[in-house]
């Protein structure tokens, strides 16, 4: 900490720029700290503005988690809102800042964070700036999404991108009893997850009658009747719709820098080292704004989430007070409500891999949430994906309980660089209404393990257009699970008949087994390789190639 | 694996033992695998039994995870129930076998597995044999207790002992009405959470109507009138039951090895090796019977726990296969429900840190399940326990929700010897129904950092009886908060007014700061410090002071 008092200017009071200033006046209780912010509101839950549309939230009050007032009080700050900063002069340390209260002037830091944020992105297409043409970013455009629906009464509601705000509008838009529908450009939602999850989650949606039109390109609205209507690149029906919220993504809010001297992406991201330092002279940089580290792969990302941005504020708090804190990275840990279900995942997933050309291996699991004889257990998808050391690489999970918790400890093991063996070794904790005494987590490490040394081959239900046609396929399921659904072209020998009935089987080609979820088809593999069979098992089993083909 | 089929026995068929079972089938198809079982039952959830007494668990079918015959036919075992082994030769490599059907037999090994699991101990003392004193561990035992209750309609049961099961069982026979008087000999029910833990579950227990007696000691049961007097060492006020469930504890159920040779320590845990080899050739053993070190201090220890007898009970079954995995120890991950509370730890706790002379710090936060402004957070008490270098010793929770998630997630860190350091860093799944931007674990993390790198110090609870007289001791929060109680001897200045009125505070003493929860005494101590005075903040706060008062 300096000896005179020093002044630190804070461009954004949400999550970084709050989170940054109430740490910072915990260390130093002489700055001087201004906290300058556009909107009207600092401080705000931004995560909570859907549920508000839906009140869900009821209270309005509640999404200001500080006041100006309140916060001024506990940190002696000085805040001033409806104040943008326009432009950053590093070499005078002084920032144009443009007030509604005072008009346009300067001030002078010894210390400048920047936390600005991001912005959804607006296509240039026509229609985009018609009046019920809505986006989500603040609480003024809550506001008028509510007022839009309090005022007009609309029935149906177009959500432009499956994005995590896109199906959490789709969500709460819903479950007020709006007509709606999610378009989506790509072939799934929710593109941090692979298509074997995502597909859980588009049946939800669908189950609870949102509309989702995946592989459609909007290319423009236009005001008919009243009505808006929305047309696509193709498929090239178009669709009519009262009103529109646009998510299709957002894009920092960094265009004020462009004279300041700053670095930043072509995309517009501020580019800061691990103390969060810009390459301007005391000037950092944190949140949705910045470009950061993958922690898995080293590779430049941004991944614009809460909880990297308080973070890094008080990281960034820490370094202007003197102190050596630093942000090694993120590992894109997110999580989504879509209805009753929750989905969430952490690391890479098999798109990322795929494209940097990393070798991995994957693994489906469907375990139960809790112990199977106690009430209230349900069946989670969860996937991990693992390098040929073993070391894992990426989690996802679906499911109705217990998904956040599985996702959590996965993080944790790609904090700690952990492998599949560890996950194996977890001890954690188990009570019937909990876990398992091995836990999903555990299992989905056996079932990875058995792979890496050679105990098991796998195949995914995308391999099976691969598939030798001399190949045979072999369900080991019940008759009944047989008859009620199976993959055309298979062969049927339940997995507790098959030491008696091996000799149906030919011994010259590749047996490709599959049963409900993995684990008979995985027992069924395992007998045949001993009696000299060559086998693959599918992981995830018939209950995900059903998913997949539904 | 072995060129001729190798003949392994198995003696007890539940966790370990069925476990093990199962896994050497996949890995060696040719093994003459026999499971011996005493009782009439293999793999029952033994951790279900409580929940079925209460009709929790409906279907008692649902307690047997597998039966003789569909273990057989899936995995080729020779299961012999209803056989008990009774004694061990290990130079001829026979067992000797008492079974109902057959009388005595004996029965030869190649290699010979032991997860012969724990038994009730009964302590030596009047009346322990009474026919309505019950022990619970198997099927019989359960239908016994719900037998009892059935037919003779009892008012009033008396559960013997606060760990874990008999805990479960206050809660079970609570939910079906009966009047419930559960009995503790220390001061504390659950001996492995700490006092500042135990007390949040102790209540919930007496606010769900459970007589709770601690610091009773047994002495005799009588029967008189039909009743069953309970007599106590101290206080001598006796207790009158209908019946009495004796769960003080377990012990080793190895008294049948007293000749093998098989080394078992003076409370008759097997010792092991890291592959689960006793000290005599061919001969493993897993679960309750063992001994196993202690992931934190390599301390012998012994956690009859059924994740660690299942994940045991695998490795030796890879061992006979002749793979080399091992079980490298527990660190003592455990849970348990209690009405609306959950509570977990894992890793030491203060009680083994003070008898181990280890140096350490806490630090107790309450913070909110998932974010305050979505609807139904709520504040649950985590408890870090860390060395002097950070690392991460121990960890506790209870509250209503999400504690089992923030308990594995320090239970992975535990596993990983991560350090305090780590859990800051931790990038947790946030959306608001599942956490907070900065997630309980990383607020302790925080919270333990800024006690460690002398930010702030901190005093506990039962700090206080140790304050110096002269110190103040100065109370942050709101008038209203204190007026509605407060610590004793408490001077009043609102954290919000403190910059204005320090120097109503004298400075040649040290200041203790509280607040309800922390945060704002630790902001408080923050601004105190940099004035020049001298602080330490209540971990936990008045939250903790008054739980730990009720
Ligand atoms: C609807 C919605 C739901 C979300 N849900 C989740 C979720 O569930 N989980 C999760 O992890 N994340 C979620 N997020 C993302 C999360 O809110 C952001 O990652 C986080 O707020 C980023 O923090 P920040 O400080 O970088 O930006 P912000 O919190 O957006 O703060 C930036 C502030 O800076 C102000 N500003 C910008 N430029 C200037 C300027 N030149 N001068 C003055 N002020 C300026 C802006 O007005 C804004 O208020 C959600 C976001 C939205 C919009
Ligand atoms: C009521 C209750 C609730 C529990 N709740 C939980 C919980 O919530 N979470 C948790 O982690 N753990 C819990 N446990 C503990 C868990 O069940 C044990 O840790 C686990 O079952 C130990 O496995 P094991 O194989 O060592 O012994 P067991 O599962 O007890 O199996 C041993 C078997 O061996 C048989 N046997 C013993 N000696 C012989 C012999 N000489 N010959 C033949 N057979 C023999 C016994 O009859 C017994 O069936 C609970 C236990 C009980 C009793
Ligand atoms: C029932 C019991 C015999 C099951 O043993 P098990 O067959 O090893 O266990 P599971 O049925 O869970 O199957 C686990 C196996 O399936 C594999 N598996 C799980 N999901 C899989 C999937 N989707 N694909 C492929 N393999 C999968 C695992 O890798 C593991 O195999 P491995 O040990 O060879 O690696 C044993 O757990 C038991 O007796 N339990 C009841 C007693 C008890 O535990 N009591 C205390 C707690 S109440
Ligand atoms: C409200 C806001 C300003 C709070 O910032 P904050 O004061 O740093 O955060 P909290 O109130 O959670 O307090 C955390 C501090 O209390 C400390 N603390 C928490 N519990 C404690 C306890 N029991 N004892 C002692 N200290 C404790 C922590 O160590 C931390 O202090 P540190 O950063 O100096 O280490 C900021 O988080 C914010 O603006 N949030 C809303 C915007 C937002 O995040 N939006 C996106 C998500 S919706």
């Amino acid at each position: 900490m300096t000896n005179h008092p020093q002044k630190v200017l804070i461009v954004g009071g949400v999550a970084g720029g709050a989170s940054a200033a109430a740490r910072l006046r915990r260390l130093d209780e002489q700055a001087h700290i201004v906290l300058f912010e556009r909107g009207p509101y600092i401080s705000f839950a931004n995560c909570g503005l859907p549920y508000h549309i839906s009140e869900t939230i009821q209270d309005r009050g509640k999404l200001l988690v500080q006041t100006p007032e309140a916060m001024t009080q506990r940190f002696n700050l000085d805040i001033r809102i409806e104040s943008e900063v326009v432009a950053i002069d590093p070499e005078r340390k002084m920032v144009t800042v443009n007030s509604r209260e005072r008009g346009q002037y300067e001030e002078s830091y010894d210390q400048l964070l920047l936390s600005p944020g991001a912005k959804p992105i607006r296509p240039a297409l026509p229609g985009m700036d018609h009046e019920r043409v809505f986006t989500l970013r603040s609480i003024p455009d809550m506001d008028r999404i509510k007022e839009q629906i309090q005022a007009h009464r609309p029935q149906h509601a177009t959500i432009i991108g499956g994005g995590f705000i896109g199906v959490e509008m789709a969500e709460n838009l819903r479950e007020i009893g709006l007509d709606v529908a999610l378009i989506e450009a790509g072939p799934h939602i929710l593109a941090p997850f692979d298509a074997d999850v995502s597909v859980w989650i588009e049946h939800e949606l669908q189950q609870k009658g949102v509309h989702l039109l995946a592989e459609h390109r909007l290319t423009a609205i236009a005001e008919q009747a009243d009505k808006l209507q929305l047309s696509f690149e193709h498929p090239n029906q178009p669709l009519e719709t009262d009103f529109v919220i646009l998510a299709i993504g957002v894009q920092p809010d960094t265009a004020f820098l462009a004279d300041s001297g700053i670095e930043r992406t072509d995309r517009g991201h501020i580019i800061v080292d691990e103390q969060c330092r810009t390459n301007v002279a005391d000037i950092y940089a944190v949140g949705d704004a910045i470009q950061v580290a993958d922690k898995v792969n080293g590779h430049a990302t941004a991944v614009p989430l809460a909880g990297p941005a308080n973070k890094q504020g008080r990281i960034a708090a820490d370094q202007i007070a003197g102190l050596s804190t630093t942000y090694t990275g993120t590992q894109g840990t997110a999580i989504i409500k879509v209805f009753d279900l929750t989905a969430a995942c952490t690391g890479m997933n098999e798109k990322a891999l795929k494209q940097q050309n990393i070798p991995y291996q994957k693994v489906i699991v469907h375990p139960l949430s809790h112990a199977g004889y106690y009430p209230g257990a349900s069946a989670m998808t969860l996937k991990i994906l693992f390098d040929e050391q073993g070391k894992l690489l990426g989690g996802q999970a679906v499911g109705k309980d217990g998904v956040d918790k599985r996702i959590d400890v996965l993080a944790t093991a790609i904090h700690f660089k952990g492998s599949i063996n560890d996950l194996t070794e977890l001890e954690l904790s188990y009570a019937p209404p909990y876990s398992s005494a091995k836990d999903p987590v555990n299992m989905a490490g056996y079932a990875a393990e058995n792979i890496r040394t050679g105990k098991t081959r796998v195949f995914a239900v995308e391999d099976l257009s691969t598939r030798d046609e001399q190949s045979v396929l072999l369900d080991v399921r019940t008759k009944k699970e047989f008859e009620q659904g199976h993959i055309p072209g298979s062969v049927h020998i339940p997995v507790d008949e098959l030491r008696d009935r091996i000799n149906e089987l030919p011994t010259e080609t590749e047996i490709w087994v599959y049963c409900q979820v993995g684990i008979r088809g995985y027992t069924a593999s395992r007998i045949l390789e001993q009696h000299g069979y060559e086998t693959r098992n599918l992981t995830g089993g018939y209950k995900s190639y059903a998913a997949m083909n539904r």
